[in-house]
């Protein structure tokens, strides 16, 4: 899952109606309740089948080759963000492309241009787009996976070297083994294990694999909206499914239907157009790191309450029936609290307000500054300009242009309540939230699934995180998407000793076999 | 210049009298006043010395030669604050070691042992020492200078490569040329030069010539008072003398008899044992940067003044004799302002408040974050653990110790007030502020030398920043320390587009001449 974002883009999405209809906002819990109490009583029928069961024992007896295929994956560093890896992230996408047509399907590598970088403009890499079966009865699914990964040196505080996947205590640690590689390579297991007991195959699939996710999934929604989507790619495809996020806690399974939007801002202040001694030039300027701590130090606090005013103005209203569900959700914030060792949790810890923090409602993180001292020891320097970074997951009902114009409004009158000479100025970019209609068949065929696999019934889940590529594949393909995870929550993607346990590997192999088998059911 | 520093040593040095004893600070400054007034009408009896002008000629003829050493010694990248570099930063010991060499100086390289970066021992660059001369009848001056430099990437804003010398409107552009390679090669095409017009060296000389100033010194300290000192290294010194600061302004010389001491703090704020999605996790921890953020915005205001309590209580109160010297100074705010193109200065640009501010007041600065983002572009990460920097510049008469303590305590009551369950800690390194007696005849020595190259009675200064090993040399050597530039105050050490003026290098290598020339002539 990507913690970057694209520009803001216009796209009609299910959304929870803006507040003021509160009827509608429980209706839409009604229909989640209803759901999550009465449709996952289901797999029966599946006793009877013989493929699944074949499928399964299959993939038991291949779990020292799925390792060493994502081994191999791992061991390219495919860093999207520095572009010195660029040539890594290439490579990877070619590695992906030969596995896919391994498995049979035509491929094609498409061209999505140049990003600028310090004013240079440097080649992206090409995203990868197949297409696996064509038979006109059966349903068509659209799998996203993104095969770049997040930075990783040893030095960071990784336990063993990020780009060599290792196995310690049934995880498997490594820089991309639940983000996103894992999913991304599961697809491929279970596609083959279909070919390995002699099934067909009970869909068509269609695949978009990118490798710039973690780094905005720069020139995708171009490539999605403007070629692809002109060009038909999306024509037969019925349903849509992402596997780039996580299960909430450890043990539990879970389905996602809402991710949170992000704002993300850049608040620069400029005192001096180079750095300066501190010893020469401390105490005969105004240091821009004063200005910008004194307003990072505005946003939000220690709490984690947002002081720009109004920004709850417009989240949707906690109705009774909502408030309900979070009861039943399967999270332990005991556990939560140990993974991360954190010496308390916000919100006292109780699980329901929690849970309402992370999903739907508004959190501010600051991040860190650019231009100023970040390496280890005693850098004496002022900082000619620096650039603060913070950014707001964004909940149903906030639209990004009025919380920017909110955060905007809100900076700007701290600033001129400051009172400094220096210049100050503050940019945006964000991605709308996203929620997709639980109650959907799609979503029953993947509980199904979830179930067979797991003997639970999946939490109906949301997520704190942002994919906003989620919200172009749902406007270019005009279909219902869900997200299916793999890896579990104490993963840590993106931190250091990144992993995936082996048994959400190798279960999550069969759960994307059972997803297939499951839309394939659905009726044309 | 370092901008860094060393932990605290206790050492005895000419200071300013503490508060309270005013009469004692009212002498000092009149003694100034007075030597500023008298006794630079000097130079000439200068006129009729026939080898100076030899000399001067003969650098003058030699201008290409001592471009091409600078242009040597900047391309060797001798960044000590990266261990990358550390093998550059040999060579370029052994490097000025041959130079030493070919001026005729027995050498001797001093190993100073390991320290620890990450838990790690990685050994230090040894210490280069040497002699020149032993006659009984002369004075015998001890030079130190550095051989390390800051970090330095085309990418952060350089015209060329920083590593290349290059020449443009007569200036040098490359890091080293002013600090402190410059003045350091200075010293040998001044010894070179006697040697040029057969004249003998007037002085006998010893070398300082370290490699890690930039990164605190470490190790030196050590050397200095521990082994060189009671092996009687400094047996036969005289005078100290370090060439590693600049003029005020741009066109006039000055001769430094004060430093800011500094005391650098390390403000942690840890939430978690990783860096967390902000996604996944932002609404459900107290951010640590939060927490960062407000402490720091409690240190200073816009306009510069430190708001720790009790800060200024021992800052050498102002006298009115003291305030009289600063009119005198050449000193051009607005020159100043445009140089670092900031769009206001301090006190408003003020020229009296801002030498004061500079020079005799503590000033604060907020540095940077480390463990936070740092990068360009928009990375979302929570970081878990964070670690603020600040710095106060110490002036008399602050102790290290006692100001250490205002801070802790300060930070600890803010802390308080906050609530926080995070866990912070604040930790500190310091370095006393050092001032010399500029009525001393090693003073007046030097000023003569510098009325003779630049015809103009040099400023007798201070400066803002913080060169420890100057109390050090102090200390090991008991004997009067001089502070003479070579560069001028525009010249950007640390900063992008360091420079050193043509006119400084070759002047300055004439005014070191002169300099040896005229303490040579000071009474045995």
């Amino acid at each position: 899952m990507s913690l970057l974002l694209k520009p803001l883009r216009v796209c009609n999405v299910f959304r929870f109606p803006r507040s003021g209809a509160t009827s509608l906002t429980i209706n839409y819990f009604d229909i989640f309740n209803k759901y999550i109490s009465t449709t996952l009583d289901l797999p029966k029928t599946m006793a009877a089948e013989k493929t699944l069961p074949k499928i399964f024992q299959f993939v038991d007896k291949n779990v020292a080759s799925y390792k060493n295929l994502l081994k191999e994956a791992v061991a390219i560093p495919s860093v999207s963000c520095d572009v010195k890896y660029r040539e890594d992230c290439v490579r990877m996408v070619h590695w992906m492309q030969d596995k896919l047509k391994e498995v049979g399907a035509t491929t094609e590598l498409r061209d999505i241009g140049f990003q600028t970088i310090d004013g240079k403009e440097v080649k992206l890499p090409p995203v990868l787009i197949g297409s696996l079966g064509n038979d006109k009865k059966k349903n068509t699914i659209c799998v996203y996976g993104h095969l770049d990964v997040q930075p990783a040196l040893k030095s960071d505080g990784w336990l063993s070297e990020p780009f060599e996947l290792v196995e310690r205590d049934n995880k498997l640690y490594g820089r991309g083994s639940t983000d996103d590689k894992g999913p991304v390579i599961g697809w491929l297991h279970a596609i083959n294990a279909y070919k390995g007991v002699g099934e067909e195959l009970p869909v068509n699939l269609k695949f978009v694999f990118e490798c710039m996710e973690e780094s905005g999934s720069e020139g995708l929604d171009a490539l999605l909206m403007e070629q692809l989507k002109p060009a038909g790619f999306f024509k037969d495809v019925d349903y849509v499914c992402i596997s780039d996020n996580y299960w909430l806690g450890t043990t539990k399974p879970c389905i996602t239907y809402g991710l949170r939007g992000i704002s993300y801002y850049f608040l620069e202040v400029e005192c001096a157009k180079m750095d300066l001694h501190s010893g020469v030039y401390g105490g005969t300027v105004h240091e821009a790191m004063t200005d910008l701590i004194y307003l990072m130090g505005q946003l939000v606090d220690k709490d984690g309450k947002i002081l720009i005013t109004d920004i709850y103005k417009s989240v949707a209203p906690l109705t009774e029936n909502e408030k309900s569900l979070y009861t039943d959700i399967d999270f332990d914030p005991e556990a939560y609290r140990q993974s991360i060792e954190a010496p308390k949790l916000a919100h006292n810890g109780v699980k329901e307000q929690l849970l309402m923090h992370r999903w739907r409602y508004p959190s501010l993180s600051l991040h860190g500054i650019e231009g100023a001292a970040f390496q280890p020891g005693a850098k004496t320097v002022i900082p000619g300009k620096v650039i603060g970074k913070f950014s707001i997951r964004l909940v149903p009902n906030q639209e990004p242009e009025e919380v920017e114009k909110l955060v905007f409004d809100y900076v700007n009158k701290k600033w001129a309540e400051h009172g400094s000479p220096n210049k100050m100025r503050i940019t945006a970019q964000s991605g709308r939230p996203w929620t997709e209609n639980p109650d959907h068949p799609h979503y029953q065929a993947a509980a199904r699934a979830t179930k067979l696999i797991y003997q639970t019934d999946p939490d109906m889940s949301r997520e704190g995180g942002s994919i906003p590529v989620t919200i172009t594949l749902q406007e270019a393909s005009g279909r219902n998407v869900l997200l299916l995870p793999m890896g579990a929550g104490d993963d840590m993607a993106h931190s250091q000793n990144e992993k995936l346990n082996v048994r959400n590997y190798i279960e999550g192999i069969k759960l994307f076999a059972a997803y297939l088998y499951e839309v394939g059911k659905l009726p044309k």
